[in-house]
């Protein structure tokens, strides 16, 4: 399937760089779904491109285009006319031509704006404003608005008249003289609705928006609560300004999904999504280093507990058998006790409010982990180590009986500060996923550590 | 916000339950979105919803039903009246009908059909068949339809007669008379045609669709692509047999992502999303002691390896202070490996072809990692161990070197293990995410104190 897709892509390309009858096969190709254009021009010279996009319907050239990869984009701008370049881009999605903007340099952006048609420029330089984390930075001004004094049949024909341009058709925006929003409903609304009637008359009265400054994964919350096609954006003055539609929400949420990984792995999350492809070896690197050097450095502290506790492992070699297993565990409880009550508190299941109702559940939690994992040590170190000189002291269920106590009470402590960590990181304003591992093994391993050899050296010497 | 918010929730939970003038006040509420309502209603007692309920809009009943959580919608199964339940569950969107069916007992599920109409009884029965990771099982059936040889002042005119039901009317499906898809096409575009053209030639000749069968993450992947409000799905016979709408995409990721990090923290993954409040402590206890058990098991073979090298240890006790510096390094490098290759896949960004060349580009982030850390590492020793006693026949210089050597050849092969293990277990067929940590950093810990020991005994003895 993905194999004869691919041959149809390069198929595709053959058939555009021969040439042959391009209008003809370009008529063709302009019958395709936007996305599948742009798999077969993407990677196309850019003397080709500049022949076929004119010969694409006038609807499809800008979707075409915002499909391209930025790095695409920036590219053809560099290689192409930027009499040809504003042709394409003027067609653009509103948000795609704002994002594009925003990628090239100050004198690109001066040499690009004479070429563009007033009323766009000033959409593009009013869009480019707002920072790329806000709902101003992911919204589109691609939308109908309808004065909500008109009646259905006025605002039908109204949107006739200037539905002809790519705006995106589903919900109409119901506003007053001045655009403050009134509402919004659906055109399947409208068009059932009694021609007559003033359209107010049929808007829900209470509505979900967005204000410009709003968080970006807010407004997408929004979207998927209220299972929205799209959310109006508004200013303080109650204004429509623009609308971010449920696809940048999903958008949104993969990037979120992206960072989130890249937090729990000690990754320093980067702008948009990583692109692997489009990062330098270099990029890598510096987004991954970071974290490893801390690490390795606080990794020395767990060599100095060891170190410390030198004489009690010399005299029961036993513990150092054991020490990676008891340290292991409670890296591992920890950072699952993280991930639990880091998703639950994205997914808003729990909130702070809540926070002593999730350390008490986590203790019933690691009270039951603590009990078979101390018992499957215990037997464990009965198996393994039966005919292993113990220190004449102790037995070696005694020994077997301590080790096991400490790995219990190591998994209930660090399933408490996996659990914790996050909650207070969020107390504190802070993003919950910044406190997962590695952090939170670290952390884990020298409390594990100090546990381990404290009781050890308690019970057996 | 949030506290104004609960205060209005709480206010109106106050006033309903009191019940005067509860006709004018559903009235009021009737005109909030659905999801507001439920989140007023979902907490009240049973008495009080069974009369809530019939005084809201028709329109409104199946979407605030439908936005109960699952427990809360069994719940009201068992508490109320067969017949005063069918009555709401007869309004409520077709997918969702379907999966609160399938919760219940087969006892239940035949106690509940003779109180629902004959269609809506065959459509729950028949959606409730597929399985639920499949297009089939989170697609609804609540779709408009329209024969491609009608004009489109017919087919306007069709809609307008049957769209006054609670169907998402943005797409309007193009079939024959056998229901074979021919092609959709939006409301808007519909509108704006000459209203003497035939349907069938404004319709684009390429569209996605879905088969009944596929993947839902790759329902969820297509709808994402082509930027779809909704895709069709199709039998094999090309007929149309319903539709997965954005919102169920959107649902699909945030489904996945919770796995991925789930699985990432060797969480065993249970259906749908782990809800933490509804998971009892027990539930809990499962999804965790498997890895961890597992994992505490093989951590006794890094204590073995330690054990074995016991006379390495007590010779160069410079040696124990350093080890977990090498084995928590070489354990990081190897999850952000992973983390990044395994990201790169889910998004498309490199496939499996290109595994020689992601190998190579990790070869070359991972040498530079080695190198950074190396020298860290190397200046660490010289600090923290430069009035320590190293053995008489090696200079601290030597020693510092040998141990940073050690710690830059696991950096290497830890990247290499990470990244290259997400593409072997993506090659037999498996997730990839699954061979994330903590399955890694066990493996890297072992191998990492075999090269630290090997390297050491190598070059120190």
């Amino acid at each position: 399937m993905e194999q004869q897709k691919r041959r149809e892509v390069n198929d595709w390309k053959e058939k555009l760089r021969k040439k042959e009858d391009l209008a003809k096969a370009v008529t063709i190709l302009g019958k395709m779904p936007a996305p599948e254009i742009t798999e077969i021009l993407q990677d196309l010279e850019n003397e080709i491109i500049v022949e076929v996009f004119p010969l694409l319907p006038e609807s499809k050239q800008g979707l075409v285009f915002a499909e391209f990869s930025m790095p695409r984009r920036i590219d053809l701008f560099h290689n192409v006319s930027k009499r040809w370049f504003a042709g394409i881009f003027e067609k653009a999605p509103s948000d795609e031509r704002a994002d594009t903007f925003q990628q090239l340099t100050k004198e690109e952006q001066v040499s690009l704006l004479p070429y563009i048609q007033k009323s766009i420029r000033d959409d593009v330089l009013q869009l480019s404003k707002y920072p790329p984390e806000t709902a101003g930075g992911i919204m589109s001004t691609d939308f109908c608005t309808i004065n909500g004094k008109e009646t259905c049949s006025e605002a039908i024909e109204k949107l006739r008249r200037e539905g002809s341009h790519d705006k995106l058709l589903y919900y109409i925006y119901v506003v007053d003289e001045n655009m403050k929003l009134l509402g919004f409903i659906t055109l399947k609304d409208l068009m059932l609705a009694n021609p007559n009637e003033i359209v107010l008359t049929i808007v829900g009265e209470r509505f979900p928006v967005s204000e410009l400054s709003e968080d970006r994964e807010l407004v997408a919350a929004k979207i998927e609560k209220y299972e929205l096609i799209a959310i109006p954006v508004v200013n303080q003055n109650r204004q429509l300004v623009g609308i971010v539609h449920h696809d940048d929400a999903l958008e949104v949420i993969r990037e979120e999904h992206t960072e989130d990984m890249e937090k729990f792995m000690g990754i320093v999350p980067g702008k948009g999504i990583l692109n692997y492809n489009e990062t330098s070896v270099w990029g890598h690197f510096r987004k991954r280093i970071i974290w490893l050097a801390i690490l390795a450095i606080v990794g020395v502290l767990s060599g100095m507990i060891i170190r410390f506790y030198e004489g009690a492992i010399s005299a029961f070699m036993i513990l150092a058998l054991y020490m990676p297993m008891v340290a292991d565990t409670g890296g591992n409880s920890g950072s699952q006790a993280a991930t639990v009550v880091i998703r639950a508190i994205a997914l808003g299941q729990v909130s702070l409010k809540n926070w002593i109702y999730i350390l008490i559940k986590e203790i019933r939690i690691s009270i039951l982990l603590a009990l078979a994992l101390g018992i499957i040590a215990f037997l464990i170190i009965l198996f393994l180590s039966w005919e292993v000189e113990t220190p004449l002291q102790h037995s070696l269920f005694y020994t077997a009986s301590v080790i096991s106590l400490a790995l219990a009470l190591q998994v209930i402590s660090s399933t408490m500060i996996g659990a914790g960590l996050p909650l207070l990181v969020k107390r504190m304003g802070g993003d919950p996923a910044l406190a997962a591992s590695p952090a939170i093994t670290t952390a884990v391993d020298i409390s594990g550590l100090l546990i381990y050899f404290s009781i050890a050296t308690l019970l057996l010497f």
